[in-house]
């Protein structure tokens, strides 16, 4: 493998009001003075796997191939947990093994994981409240510079994963629901473009949630009036509720929020749910 | 032109909970691995394409030459409005053709913007959601990489404005307004130094907000006790209102925010509103 | 004294929403195109200087030797304090001489701090209101590329430093404080694992905070089944009060904040406060 890029990523529950993520970031550049850090978010809820999971994957395939992304929501820190890190998709990835890389694990299989061991290439003293500083950071920037994983530790083939809920097909209907909300307030689902695309036999349908019904797919925000709902395939190719130049969350109400149902119907029959 | 210094700038309304901003990030890395990037601002309220304007005015002068500033306030994304870059007062600028450059295109006049129509410089597929992210920061990286910009579209001169809010002058009264609250809760208004010191012909006035009258302009905010109002010229050149120590918008309340009137009266005669 | 790293923090009270801290950066880079910039935090409460000064302390030794740290907390501008630069633990400091960097002093004594009266490291024009611009970001830059900061102004031996509590002993207890709340809402106190040590005779101790009693000091989170209190030495060898998986304030109260008492008692013997 060619000389990596040098190009860390941080995602974390840490929030931007204490000192971590900087002095994350001061031992990541006392090993490699030239690693250029990108922040990708700091402001996951705390402990949230999962959704930590929903940003790194929807991310890192938009940096160079061997970008390092370090994912630190790490509620187990100082437990039984191992340290990993993981080549998949040309990427590195290093965090806890918690399953926060499990969309990862899934495109690459149970292969080059390795559980860091090696001492060497981490902080002198290693608290057990912060591997983001003491055994992260330092490993990452090794990652960095060219170490080559498999130094770092042994082979493992037993990850901890984490399972994210599918669409089901129920007769005509295809029930799908919502993954994340999105600053915006759009209501994004785990229907993809593709899946959706195979489902649908025409471009007749209806779309349910909450109390709302759509009875098509739009192209842009702007294919309705400013503050009506709409229903469009977003950015990241999945299917989203949004309000031209609005608030879906806002519009429907805070409790649908996260893991509320989607309903798609083929044709414009009526949905009863 | 001489190659640029390589430095991207953004300033969005995207906030820092999703992978967004960070993905515009590793696309300008993939294209550019030599970019330094730096965050304006993210947290400007939604669809906020005037308040938009005012910062990236505010701040790309300290930037040095060549300097090229995406902004992406884009609520008509997908939709008719034109992807734009242009070049004024030296600087590179990039985004939606909605206004969201108006102070620029007021210093440079309606030369040197380019409708952005080369899809060489963009991303293979483009979305109908996301073109900070499939136009927008693809072109930011190749300016930085001293890509002509006239190589990237087509030379247009009906370029999209939107007007700021001026002063006006009646008689011994001068009527400007609130235009940003900062961090700081300090109001800050449209007001110039250069505009006030010629309508000014003594020192002698009164500055009316809400119900607060003032009888001076401070110079520095420690000339009245803690927790008393002032007024100032402010670190960019315009009259604000503040507190010592404190909060203007909390002081006065937050219903006195953008669009509220400040009066400056000439002589110390009393004011009727 | 070898070239500087070329790495500037920036730790500040400006909040993100404000082009204040960009504005900064471009000056830096103006002046030293190959700076490296990190944030350490933004989000200080306005005018909290004994804060910022925590903070810096906590991060400042992570980052290479050379490193120049830039705090702006400064709600005395534009008045009689004095800028200043100092040299400490082999790092420079740079902002207002108003307490900020006692906890450098405190590491470093009366020695290297200069008092900034060279004009021509700074920007031209000086407003009143903004030396985050005008002055600590330009000394910054000229510092990071090596200029000597004997040259930047005059020895000073008075500098302005603030007290931070400390803990106190009182027959068989040690009586500290929470000096911090994190992100995460742990109750960061002012008790040093080596304090701790000293103070104690054998493993047996009670901890009280407000109503809650402890009976041990934790290795980890997880040794206390979730959503149950503990208290730990934590990431900065403090002792700190902590939820496993969840908030010690939002437990105990948010009116448990900075300045609340912890009473460690040597034995295991009831305590009456």
């Amino acid at each position: 493998m060619q000389r990596p890029p040098g190009i860390i990523t941080l995602t974390t529950d840490f929030g931007e009001s204490d000192p971590y993520v900087a002095i994350m970031k001061g031992i990541i550049l006392s090993i490699n003075p030239d690693a250029r850090i990108v922040d990708i978010t700091h402001q996951l809820p705390a402990g949230s796997i999962q959704e930590g999971g929903l940003i790194i994957k929807e991310s890192y395939k938009y940096f160079p191939s061997g970008t390092v992304h370090v994912g630190v929501v790490d509620p187990g820190v100082g437990g039984k947990r191992r340290p990993i890190t993981m080549l998949a998709d040309n990427h590195f990835f290093v965090g806890p093994d918690n399953g926060l890389f499990s969309p990862m694990i899934e495109v690459q299989g149970h292969t080059g994981i390795i559980h860091l061991k090696e001492k060497r290439y981490w902080m002198n003293k290693i608290s057990s409240t912060f591997h983001g500083r003491d055994i992260f950071a330092p490993v990452a920037a090794h990652l960095s510079l060219g170490v080559n994983p498999f130094l770092m530790g042994e082979k493992i083939d037993n990850p901890t994963t984490l399972t994210y809920p599918l669409p089901s097909k129920n007769n005509s209907d295809l029930v799908g629901e919502v993954i994340r909300v999105d600053h915006f307030g759009n209501l994004i689902t785990n229907i993809t473009r593709e899946y959706l695309s195979t489902f649908l036999k025409s471009k007749s349908l209806i779309i349910k949630i909450a109390s709302l019904v759509l009875k098509k797919i739009s192209n842009t925000y702007n294919d309705v009036p400013e503050g009506q709902p709409l229903a469009l395939i977003g950015s990241s190719n999945l299917l989203e509720i949004s309000i031209n130049m609005g608030s879906a969350t806002k519009y429907l109400g805070r409790e649908y929020g996260v893991g509320t149902k989607v309903i798609v119907r083929r044709h414009s029959a009526n949905i009863e749910l």
